[in-house]
């Protein structure tokens, strides 16, 4: 396989919108895919991620990382605090969930690049929206960017063309590269359930953004018309 | 437990010599330290790092990487290459290798520091003599520093004390810190023999930095203790 770039896939809207972008930006045959299997709470993700690589006919590997399970909720700290399911409540986030976790999506996406010889990352991250991360934001893309190509000795570029996209922005770009329909593969849900739940924050958002720009949903005309 | 800071102990030579730097720099009581289980060849390694951490009366943590095994030795491409044990003959490193390793044991490092709210992370990584590798150079850790800073909107301050040391400084250092008991259970031989071999390159750099420095190896020694 000889693919120019390779795309953090997670399953969900941004990254499957990014999907698109780089098969227009470096054309078909020259993009490939990498998800990572970290013990997500829904497992329903890696499905997705499979659906969408299929729908776009890019080969997709997928990676594991048991570290995260290890490090998360503060379990193994001396403190004894038990590896619990779930999410917390404040931050909805699973419990799997570690500061600077995308860096290390971002740097064994890079590692992998670099074994095949691809000089191009593109990721669904944006600091528009979903500004809780700061490991999504520019100026930490740009300090991890040259973190990588110092300590790889190689050319490596990050694109993160959504960085500055607010969710209807996404919308419109992804109906402009043709993702639409792939888009129906998507997971979103932090209840992770299909059909979305429509009521956690982040059907909410991708309901807002939809709406916003004025397009139908695809996941949720897919489960509109499996009921009829 | 309330540490100050966080060493990476890998159970050789340098950071072992950097735990006690710690200790020093710190205090007893102050440091901990975090070894990671990536399917290394040589699971000595593990134990070796158990029983300085023990010498040096720390709290250790072990944390798995089971990533570098799957992107190994360009297994997972499409060219169908198996992962092969071994090391490569050329580079002297276990096919488990994988460019920019340094990173991902960083950020992990500092994710667990960040949720043990450690604000010094410790590494014994030196751009002398062992200067083959990017991930290991000062200008890699300040740009990894500065994204870590970012990403986890974390005060963290990465310290590499001994990142411009000859070998034989190191041994020096090592003696005027009381790490050379602690030294003789380190694990420095890429053949992963007890005793060591003496003849890989890393046996004979290790060697080479105590005849420099006037000083007998306590490995050397413990070795030459059990066979009289």
């Amino acid at each position: 396989m000889m693919s120019t770039a390779l795309v953090v896939l997670s399953g969900g809207q941004d990254s499957t919108t990014c999907l698109y972008w780089a098969l227009a930006r470096f054309g078909a045959g020259q993009v490939s895919a990498v998800t990572f299997d970290y013990g997500q709470r829904h497992r329903i993700e890696l499905d997705c991620a499979a659906r969408v690589a299929a729908h776009a006919a890019v080969p997709h590997t997928v990676l594991p990382i048991d570290t995260f399970a290890a490090l998360g909720g503060n379990a193994l700290t001396d403190t004894g605090v038990a590896v619990q399911a779930g999410v917390d409540a404040h931050t909805q986030l699973p419990n799997t969930f570690v500061p600077g976790r995308n860096l290390i999506f971002l740097t064994f996406a890079a590692a992998l690049a670099y074994q095949r010889d691809i000089h191009h990352l593109v990721t669904g991250v944006a600091q528009t929206d979903y500004s809780g991360y700061p490991d999504c934001r520019q100026t930490t893309l740009q300090a991890l960017e040259q973190a990588l190509r110092l300590g790889m000795e190689y050319e490596l570029t990050l694109h993160t063309p959504l960085m500055f996209k607010s969710k209807a922005e996404t919308v419109l770009i992804a109906r402009d590269l043709g993702a639409l329909p792939a888009l129906a593969d998507t997971h979103t849900c932090y209840q992770g359930q299909q059909p979305p739940c429509g009521t956690c924050p982040a059907c909410l958002l991708r309901a807002k953004g939809f709406a916003e720009a004025g397009i139908a949903d695809p996941l949720a005309e897919r489960f509109r018309a499996t009921q009829r």
